[in-house]
């Protein structure tokens, strides 16, 4: 089995000393907190997240190799240390993590359609959401649940330009899945969605919200929306 | 297709902070904000919610063209640098948002009972609420939807002085609609909304709140509830 | 049609910034605020919330008529420069609000059960809850749901002390009814309820809650609870 | 009919101002509140609920006759005024509250399994819920809910060291039903809850939620968890 | 009957007074807490939450005989004075707890495959939620029930490594059991979980969240990730 990749998404909201701040030091505490998470885990990307959501302010995607068994808890411990020495300026929100894996309908994995989370170039948009089907799902015969997810999949083909990852959280969170999209248009995306909704894999949807929709903070612009 | 526009919905509760300042001071911090968010988007309109409802005190709808990729994106950073700029005196809410688009029923837009966001003259009061479809509707064969539509539609032209917008969220945010009204006259507006509880495709609505009932106010008069 | 009132329910929890006022300073801000509230509306009651609840102190009964489209967008508006100015010593919770409308079902109103909100004597108790019925009794052929109804309106009338109000929220609020009632005896009131659960028209019931069960603060000794 | 009696609980979170006490002000805050409470209702008793649950601290039973229409408002406006004295050290919870009344079932009261309220021992522990049952418990003919209660009733009776109080809600708090039970073995009283799982009325339960299980605190002894 | 045990596990918000003090300050803190409590309980251990889930911080789960029907409200006393003498530095969140039992299924205790909450050793991560059934479940026949265990026993056996206890919380927590497992390899346990998914039993799941992902801290390196 290839190795697993563990994704880990952080919301935060920005607590009133934040906003006590002057914009040098708002500045210095983001810098210098995103360069500690940066030791945590090799790949951290900033997003924004407010007024897309009213709830939180911003969002951290931390990507890292998860063969190890000892690389959660390693990756858990640094990703506090740095965020505790910054609040409560910083007040954690949700947080929404997984492992990737082989999906059982394809067999594989990597397509060009894949997001690759630790190597990848990132998109404008990102879209993430905790996800989970019916008990029932898993009780329909397999041939069944691979021609629903067959039809599912041949419409995203046709969205060839939208990118998608599926992180497992079965026992690990709330949720089964995470499911993560990139995209460059929001509107494209949600005609995918829109065309998804008259799939049958859809009668088996228990849990797909919160929906996450956030922007990438390009690293030589990334706190302007803060300061 | 015609170009997209984008409508977004920010509810506030003002903060101990604005509570603290005097008339004068409350005065500069709202006009000052809103100032600055009628930089990030073409139309902002200003409303208010409490006494309406109990949770949130004041109400920004924003109207923009979204037919370029990256407007979404330029919109919420500058309406998140406005508004930090404002915090904790303002307290973010929720927010909906969604794109216009065609609609699958009729195939067109612009009747006169469609509400203009960008150009349009605003109505005394407005409302909006969040709003998602059961998945047994979007497996329904076209035709049976496309009658209980009609039942639907021809209910609303029977009040013809009330005004409507519908948004698309697919995968956006946790609904699939935002659905707009603007009215003159609440009673009326009630009327319609009980009318249309006979309609068959009630049966499949998923979600229909929270919904803002909410009070435009005029730009000559707009902060008097909040001094 | 006869006139319709509006009846709106504002729920209050008293802010820290209260209780660090000395006992005069109390009297004279609720005093004040009673006032202002009173400027708002024709009829305005004070009620005394917790601890028959836990989540609120105290409770506004305003009520006034609203013929003019512009009444309630007036209403709102006094309503929230006399709260904000007293703000966060009063800390705002849920509203619930709504119109009279005859009855579908007796076509009449104004019986002896029923209650004057703008011009009645008050009673020493009132319960206040949103009410909302399923999708599929609104599908119900007519003559089955006077049936129900008649059964419903036949056990209240052995309760004939209890008075009652129905409030049309309809597009307006998340609920589509707020009801009322008025009575000097609680636990008379619990038979009543107890009574309609064996009655067929409770199938249809979606919602009946949160139950406000308040307590009349007669204006001569308004006060007491929160000196 | 007996006397009715009027059962309270009332759940307290303590505040940050408490906290800020020393061990001698701790004590005479919480001994002034418990002598205040005395006066408002004939039977006050304390009990601890933290670390039971997470979300409350304390919880306070007062118990008092009913029989007198005015009691219930007399009872929340003392309730009220030795409370809010305490605020906001003292953090109002959920509270609980019902009346008691003759079982339809059984026919009678006071059997030795029934708790006395007013005038009875406390036991080590209490447990505490809302309950409500289905809209179509109460359309089911008589005699199929006497035979479902009557095997309920019988399991409870292999179990006649726990105590029990049922107090009827209706239209008075969101629930139906408060039920209360007295033990002195929390492991034997979680066995007969496991037995009653497997009966015929378990089908109809509605609501369950939240259970407060309560140690008492005898009066020599009352506040060392706070102190 | 072996004697019963009570597991306890306690969430902990960390407060803004906490984020106030010094690393020695905080330190000090910490251990004088943790002191305290093991002479609450024979078995203390301490666990990192944040950011697995993002509401909490730490957890603590103590173990103890439950053999005596006092031990449980000696414990929670203790466990209280302890914790309220940091209050508000530690804000005290979810609490679950239960008692072990022999398995109405297998008949038995101890197998090698069972936590030893008392005297066993800890793994590095910890799995903890709340579990209910329908009720549905618990009146199927015997027989029924017995082979659907099986099936998940089966399942569970392949996965020696992943340890596993099961405490019984009917009537004491909102919840029926609390489900606490070990394992060294968070993917592999978390592949155990989905391999379930596709068991008859799953069918009867009412209520498994929220589920507590912990990292188990070392005694000689406890505080690491709150300094």
């Amino acid at each position: 089995m290839a190795e697993r990749n563990l994704s880990h998404f952080a919301c935060f909201r920005l607590g009133a000393p934040f906003f006590s701040l002057g914009q040098a030091e708002r500045s210095e505490l983001l810098e210098g907190w995103l360069g500690e998470l940066r030791v945590a885990a090799p790949r951290v990307e900033l997003y924004q997240l407010y007024p897309s959501r009213g709830d939180v302010d911003l969002l951290v995607w931390s990507a890292l190799p998860a063969g190890d068994d000892a690389a959660p808890g390693r990756f858990f411990e640094a990703f506090a240390r740095a965020t505790h020495r910054r609040r409560p300026a910083l007040d954690p929100g949700a947080t929404f993590w997984g492992l990737t894996r082989p999906s059982p309908y394809t067999g594989r994995r990597g397509s060009e359609r894949e997001i690759d989370a630790v190597a990848g170039e990132r998109a404008p948009y990102l879209v993430v959401y905790p996800f989970a089907k019916t008990a029932a799902w898993y009780l329909l015969p397999n041939g069944e649940r691979r021609e629903m997810m067959g039809e599912h999949i041949r419409v995203g083909r046709e969205f060839a330009d939208v990118r998608q990852l599926l992180l497992y959280s079965f026992g690990l969170q709330d949720q089964e899945f995470v499911v993560v999209y990139e995209t460059g248009d929001l509107a494209r995306f949600s005609d995918l969605v829109y065309e998804l909704r008259a799939t049958e894999a859809r009668r088996f949807t228990a849990l797909d919200a919160p929906i996450l929709t956030a922007c990438h903070r390009p690293e030589d612009d990334a706190l302007a929306p803060w300061l």
